[in-house]
């Protein structure tokens, strides 16, 4: 078993990398070769935060394994992954998943863009400053080229310095916003990756015409990014896990308002593999909500290991479990 | 976060130190301190076995964590345990778990027994003759002492060595027979602890009144060891999670044999909480079936740690993984 810790696998995959990873994992579930059953959380009855465990089983990759991720009040959320080789059974990695997890959301938010969003745009407007919203930048501009980009966050130094840093990092035109709104309105591509509340941050009555929405902020059942009308206007709605996206704050309020049922929502698998249709034309408003997946997550710890293997990178603790006849 | 080898864990702990440790869990269960959702099992479709994991938080002893298992054809099966501190979210230990597991069951089986079996008994029954017998009866014995044990399994040479060996270890009359049903018939105390078929081992009309029936053998969905008859003629079925139980081939065949009702099993938290009554008289015929529960592992991981922290055993790897703010 190789032990990587987060300084080893942090930056070890380009980010073409990290969406062609999770592309050949949604094309192994779109095959019927992905097993990803629902995943475990526990909210801890003595206020000491929640642990969460999703396994998955890669039949076509020949691999296995599960992330664990749990989150401690005044600490911080800590991630990892365990990756196993399903032919020999042996672990062959655990590793910190920190880095992987903000990566592999990105990266799908790439392939839902890419599925979904139309070929051309000219204006993205994106919430959020953060690293998270760093990394979807990043993913998104890997599969579409808008003109200029528009970033709204609440602190203007915030806003601005972002701007400027990502401008010069993506060689996009950057212009930092002055609300949500702004940033919204009139946008081809919208992104929201923002530090989620528990109060709707993007409202659908702001949406132009054949705008692609992605929302990846808000994951738990309290935490909310985009009110109903956002759903109720979205003529197609991806999403990477039915299940847990309407478990999620977001998913269970377009239910409940009546603006989705929950078959309107199409898994990317889906759109991959021809099983449901997505875009229809230009002026259709599509949206993907992202909660993430231990697929994604194993898609891009397989490839992290790989590399780190051929880098010599990590601590070798041998055999470990070892077997019982 | 320490790391522990199976040559390092094994043994660790005292056979009475597991019985206590899992008397605790199930005190703090009783307490409504411990978390124990249903675990997640992956059958790989690809023919490469199975994937199950089981986390859980015991919220009075100020831990959570998981174990992780899995079955590798042709190779044998792997057990993981990761351990947390509650309050810091600090991974302390992941250690190698097959010890633990048999050790586990085994303790749980005796704290089972000295919930439902008659305080007095003369004769004991025991089918088995591998590791998990061994544990099982040593385990037993520390709850209740049989004037004599007779030993079944199918090869002779085993029976008689495991007869031979076990009288040396525990002081007590063994006596390998040829039948299971000369080893269950007349006896105080019943114990399955074989490798499991698909085919029960243990029939109900060889019940004496009064008998105590402990199965911990057949825990998975195609598995046998009781035939349905066992459960019919238990007066109080105690088992240690009545939803996986009921998921394993004998809790299954119970059900639709109609020898019982999901509603009559009782799980050992509520016998030891007083909640629901065990033996009434020393006629009743009692059953404890066990299938493993994540809070019986916890319990003997974190005595496990406490005791290798101690001694300065393990590869003591730093924090890891790290906190994300």
């Amino acid at each position: 078993m190789l032990l990587l810790k987060h300084e080893e696998v942090a930056d070890l995959l380009t980010l073409d990398e990290t969406i062609a990873a999770v592309r050949a994992g949604l094309a192994e579930q779109a095959a019927g070769q992905a097993q990803v059953p629902p995943r475990i959380t526990i909210d801890s009855t003595s206020g000491h935060g929640w642990l969460r465990v999703m396994p998955t089983i890669l039949n076509g990759s020949g691999v296995m394994g599960y992330k664990a991720m749990h989150a401690t009040p005044g600490v911080g959320v800590r991630y990892l992954v365990a990756l196993y080789d399903l032919a020999s059974g042996e672990l062959l990695a655990q590793m910190d998943a920190d880095w992987l997890t903000s990566r592999r959301t990105a990266a799908t938010a790439a392939v839902g863009t890419d599925l979904l969003a139309r070929q051309k745009v000219e204006e993205a407007g994106l919430l959020g400053s953060g690293e998270q919203a760093r990394a979807l930048l990043a993913a998104l501009s890997r599969v579409r080229t808008p003109r200029r980009v528009k970033v709204f966050s609440p602190t203007p130094t915030n806003r601005e310095r972002f701007a400027a840093a990502m401008s010069e990092q993506l060689g996009i035109e950057m212009v930092p916003v002055d609300s949500a709104e702004a940033a919204v309105r009139d946008s081809d591509l919208v992104a929201s990756g923002v530090r989620a509340g528990t109060a709707p941050v993007l409202f659908g009555e702001w949406l132009a015409p054949g705008a692609h929405v992605t929302a990846i902020s808000a994951v738990r059942p309290e935490a909310r990014e985009l009110d109903a009308e956002v759903w109720r206007r979205a003529d197609v709605v991806g999403v990477d896990d039915r299940e847990h996206v309407l478990e999620s704050g977001d998913g269970a309020a377009a239910v409940a308002s009546g603006a989705k049922k929950a078959e309107d929502l199409v898994e990317l698998w889906e759109l991959i593999g021809g099983r449901r249709p997505g875009r229809q034309n230009a002026q259709q408003i599509t949206l993907f909500k992202s909660v993430g997946t231990a697929l994604q997550d194993l898609c891009l710890a397989t490839a992290i290991y790989q590399k780190a293997r051929e880098r010599g990178l990590g601590l070798d603790v041998g055999s470990w479990p070892h077997a019982r006849k």
